[in-house]
């Protein structure tokens, strides 16, 4: 072990090799459910220090854990309790390589935190879209390696859709340069797209090609009070119907999740958050590529058609930008006021649109006919038929009690509904090492034994994350 | 051999069974380039049948070509000349399984033709977006072998993009079931986009779920001049920029292109064919959600910007539905009129939109001085930088001749080019078994290794499509 870690000083520098100290930053995954050990935290500066890092770990028969910001939500990126695992950061990978307006690309390293990018867009007067609420911190490779979501997939798809060419370094540490920035390139199989979403147990994303879209006109934001979740997918349909690729958000939030807000964070103005007759509100964005005043009207007649339709029953358009930011930072509050009012349970599911009105019902009775006084703290990105469909402990129960006798039976409750339903039970959250046994229950027999075979093929020595998507060998 | 095809006929019926007869139509490919002779043509009902086949062939060691309209461009779906092979014909199997209006998703057997498919989706109200030359014939258990890309890219992407679950029989003659119609679902590698693109060599694609759209109020196509190709790159960043997701195609035409359909096709009106300073056309496509009235407006603006900025010299927008089809009839008239004028080297390459204009400087500057007086018929659809750039013999030259002794030639000139530009020789068509040796040269070695070792990981016995993408092992 310390020849190796000889040779990675020699390779990286010795103080891009940490031992020593507190390491919890990169032990530690995010919602401090694990706390590993790792050999060392070794910090490449570029894609042939990676590769070099890659031929003395598979050389020397050492597990690697690649990592970016390190918030994913699913145990992906940080070391077991071994001690004999390296974490290979790529926080130090930085770089914005290119940005080729007239092909509306960017290409970047992939320790390039996900706000960074969207700035670099910015600035040349183009939008990257991908936005979610770790945007401060998770790094691009980080995103790719996990197919993140977020708010604007709706319009403009997961990280895959937005992705048209990698940099990988391989198990055997070599590296595959495919970033060209092509929109056709039907040049045998789909290497791209298997790396994404592999999670580091195939290989290192070391940087990508990204799309770039114009950056919009204008971007108005709206909440409607509807009067169930089936009225809400109406919603979704007609919105599709009448703003086309303008409907750019679509975010579904149970009442119960809005009181949350309104009881933890009293700042904040939530809109009909007294409407007794409201089991929902959606918050829904349109951007335009006109004008404020165009996006104005196809909202005004979007609005007028749902009321008609009786899917909405109250709606309030943003005035200004700053109301807007208003709308969305309450959105974006759900999760925290959930935290303040105790440990919660989550899930990150996702069911066909057509069938999430059925599926809540269902597995609302079911929930509070086994668990009576629980609290559902349902909202999500309903444009995807994602829900983060949490699960809350009785007023007055103990939530650490809770946790500890209940996650596993109201994951089984939950999960089971979610397969009923024909849904996936890891929406943009990954695996991670946290739901392994989730996808040994979940995913087809058939899939699993060609997700094995190709990580034997690609990474025979097992040396990329294991223990992570798969079980180990 | 002859047990073989004994179980074959229990298995789907003596008459889908074919030994005898004229079998061309699915020995031989579209362009009549490779006449195979096959071992018999199996024509399974449904996924069980085709699992069944399947394992029959494994159990014997009998190769397989999956087979669905047959009009691939590439030789991808005949069989070689050793009357070994079977040709798996999915064309009995056409059942729309399902349409789901609120989800947006249609799920179709492999063999529905991808016509059928449009108009299920029409016949709902919806949009199913792909669209190509072959649209009468092709299915779409062959748009997804191939990765299909044609004239809605620029706004829908290729199928890949249109895809969000398969139903594939795997080489073992298992099913894998993976029609879940979900927009988000991070469970594992992204198998779907593995078998995507794989062109029969990994398993048969046996139906999938596909994403549907609203249908535009109005669509309205506009003919512009332009003076150089960065006039048209230029045009394509103003369309985009004005237009947004409005954008739904982006075609350019060399005019030495439109001069043979004005030759080969006299009755139809070719605009602009007489401006000798104007070397390009574009054809544009404005699909509009609110109105043909908002379509229109935003149209006028667009190319009024376009006269300012000097990239566009003349235009005119269709003023009905006729007109505009008159448009694309003249764009889908090239191939045609290219044939009328004899054989030709054809080239199916994608390069950054940013590099494109010095690419065809560049190559047409190339071919002039090695081939002089060679006619180059350059079109294709530059919104996703994908250019069919074709090669046509000297005037009076004698074609077959100059396919004869040159072919090899140009395809060696262009593919050198575009590797020289970080393009693709491979855009939209495939490798199928006619491209393996450009494949092997122009792919990147790592990126090959992996291929390799995917196909032996997948389809250890090598059964299917053996020499298609990759050479035989």
């Amino acid at each position: 072990m310390s020849a190796l870690l000889d040779t990675l000083r020699q390779i990286v520098g010795a103080p891009h090799v940490l031992t020593e100290g507190d390491l919890s930053a990169w032990e530690m995954d995010w919602r401090r459910r694990s706390h590993g050990k790792a050999l060392a935290v070794v910090r490449p500066a570029n894609t042939a220090e990676v590769a070099a890092v890659v031929r003395a770990c598979a050389a020397s028969g050492t597990s690697l854990i690649p990592q970016g910001g390190n918030t994913g939500l699913s145990v992906g990126s940080t070391p077991d309790t071994s001690g004999t695992q390296l974490v290979l950061s790529l926080q130090r990978m930085q770089t914005v390589r290119q940005l080729d307006h007239d092909n509306l690309t960017i290409t970047v390293d992939a320790g390039c935190i996900l706000q960074n990018v969207q700035q670099a867009a910015d600035a040349a007067g183009l939008l990257f879209p991908l936005s979610l609420a770790a945007q401060g911190s998770c790094t691009i490779g980080g995103n790719l390696g996990t197919n993140a979501g977020g708010t604007q997939v709706v319009r403009y798809g997961n990280t895959r859709e937005l992705c048209l060419g990698l940099e990988v370094v391989t198990p055997q540490g070599e590296i595959w340069d495919g970033l060209k920035g092509l929109r056709k390139d039907n040049t045998g199989y789909d290497l791209r797209d298997l790396f994404i979403g592999s999670e580091g147990t195939l290989g290192v994303i070391t940087a990508a090609t990204l799309k770039l879209f114009p950056q919009p006109a204008a971007r108005l934001t709206a909440w409607a009070a509807v009067p169930s979740m089936a009225a809400a997918v109406r919603l979704l349909g007609l919105a599709h119907q009448q703003l086309g690729a303008g409907l750019t958000g679509f975010e579904v939030m149970g009442q119960f999740a809005l009181s949350l807000v309104v009881r933890h964070m009293p700042q904040l103005r939530v809109p009909f958050a007294d409407a007794a007759d409201t089991p929902y509100c959606v918050l829904l964005e349109n951007s335009d590529s006109e004008s404020e005043a165009h996006a104005r009207s196809r909202f005004e007649a979007l609005l007028e058609m749902a009321f008609e339709d009786g899917c909405v029953s109250d709606a309030v358009v943003a005035e200004s930008l700053a109301q807007a930011q208003g709308l969305w930072h309450i959105r974006e509050s759900i999760p925290l006021a959930q935290a303040e009012e105790g440990l919660n349970i989550k899930h990150d599911i996702s069911i066909a649109a057509s069938r999430i009105p059925a599926f809540v019902e269902h597995a609302d009775a079911l929930l509070q006919q086994e668990i009576p006084g629980v609290r559902l703290v349902n909202f999500g990105h309903l444009g995807d038929g994602n829900l983060h469909y949490n699960v809350q402990a009785p007023v007055d129960g103990d939530a650490k009690a809770f946790l500890d006798t209940q996650e596993a039976r109201v994951n089984h409750l939950v999960y089971e509904a979610v397969a009923q339903f024909g849904g996936s039970f890891s929406a943009e959250h990954g695996v991670g090492a946290l739901k392994v046994d989730k996808l040994q229950k979940y995913q087809s027999p058939v899939a699993l034994g060609m997700m094995r075979a190709i990580k034997q093929a690609l990474d025979p020595q097992g040396i990329m994350n294991p223990g992570c998507i798969l079980p180990r060998a």
